[in-house]
């Protein structure tokens, strides 16, 4: 079996990269009522990951994550957010390392930096999975939107671990993380609002506790009735005030 | 001028260490309407800094935040949480490095690890600065308390950044660290929640909306009312449930 040229090339690069810091991005799906994540299958395997990588000595850790995102699912243009580092000794099996290369024509010495410790910085993001269709750019890759409560059972190293501590960030900072990811359409009714709270904290909210404490945020803007069928049953338009959903999320330190 | 051996150490644990990550803690501290923050200040210098260090090759990057607290200031038993990592390339100035080893009498080369790119994990606290008396383990250094609107302007590298987004993190997720960081006595009024609240958010809040605002949080729970004068003015006491506060701060992901 051949060398897979893009296998090879990354674990040639370890002059290139800052040592022990890795890079996993946990891409959020929403549409109609469905939450999925973005999970790429390694060449010549049943093992699926997160959309990882390394950083290059000169490049900050956003500039990273938004380099590698692309390489391995072709998204650019995604805002992604930092959200915590997995720092645990032992969160890395280098078995599956030396599974998926060898699979791919790829022997790694026993001292390969592969098999050295990494801290992964976790970032997330939340797109609509209808606007996006993801391609690797490694040949032999695979990469797709797998329902958030139907995931494969071979998800490698710590990232089912990363998936859920990044829906647990998700869902304690959704007030906040709205209008940044800006996930919803230019405008949209209470209900479809209240639909993607209910798909993303997986439970059934009241109508109108909900929308008290959405107006309380101060963050939308109400606008016309939307079109519909008897005008009392047309409901409003909101959509997000960015200068008001601004200051919330990053508040003036030394005012 | 002979070496510090505490700093010697300090620049001989190369092999020991996990290379390029590096951890700072941010202590907050509160009491009766102060918010400060620890600094500690570099021997024989007028540099201050964030209590940091390095991450052991076995060490979590929790184990490792907790450890280095410690020996820098004397601190055990407190509860950190990390709240970001730092990244950019050009975050450390390593003249600040190559100055405060020199005036300890230790002359570092040009390959020294120090003068690497590290990554920082930011890890924050809050605690009762009256409770909290730091001595750093290191002779020739200072640990201090300093009001977080007034602090020195000889601060090291980007840790005034650190200080900064660790203080807009705690703003963020205030109503979710309040009893995670356990800072109020067993029993207190809402008074002296809200006055927690206005230091570190530094406004004044309108009494009414913060006792609406914190009772529909579901955290809290109602006790006696406190001994005063006369009994219409005698306000309510009130203690964290705690059954209702983890929950809300660690939900269920997959049910």
């Amino acid at each position: 079996m051949g060398h897979n040229k893009e296998y090879k090339d990354l674990i040639d690069q370890e002059k290139d990269i800052l040592p022990a810091v890795s890079i996993d991005c946990v891409i959020f799906g929403f549409h109609e009522n469905q939450l999925k994540v973005l999970l790429v299958k390694f060449g010549n395997t049943d093992i699926y990951s997160l959309s990882g990588g390394f950083v290059l000595n000169e490049e900050s850790l956003d500039e990273a994550a938004t380099r590698i995102l692309n390489h391995r699912t072709g998204i650019s243009n995604t805002y992604l957010e930092q959200f915590y580092v997995f720092g645990d000794p032992k969160r890395v099996d280098p078995e599956i390392h030396r599974t998926v290369m060898k699979k791919n024509g790829v022997d790694l010495p026993p001292t390969h930096f592969l098999f050295k410790r990494f801290i992964s910085v976790g970032y997330y993001a939340l797109v609509d999975f209808t606007q996006i269709n993801p391609t690797s750019s490694i040949a032999q890759e695979e990469s797709g939107w797998f329902d958030i409560y139907e995931l494969p059972a071979n998800i490698a190293f710590d990232h089912l671990h990363i998936i859920q501590k990044a829906l647990e960030s998700l869902r304690l900072l959704l007030d906040h993380k709205l209008a940044v990811f800006n996930l919803m359409p230019e405008t949209f009714t209470m209900g479809e609002l209240q639909s993607l709270y209910e798909t993303i904290l997986n439970k059934k909210l009241l109508r109108a506790n909900f929308q008290r404490k959405m107006l309380s945020l101060g963050i939308l803007e109400r606008l016309e009735k939307k079109w519909g069928g008897g005008a009392h049953k047309a409901p409003y338009l909101y959509r997000f005030d960015q200068s008001k959903a601004i200051p919330a999320h990053k508040p003036d330190y030394w005012e």
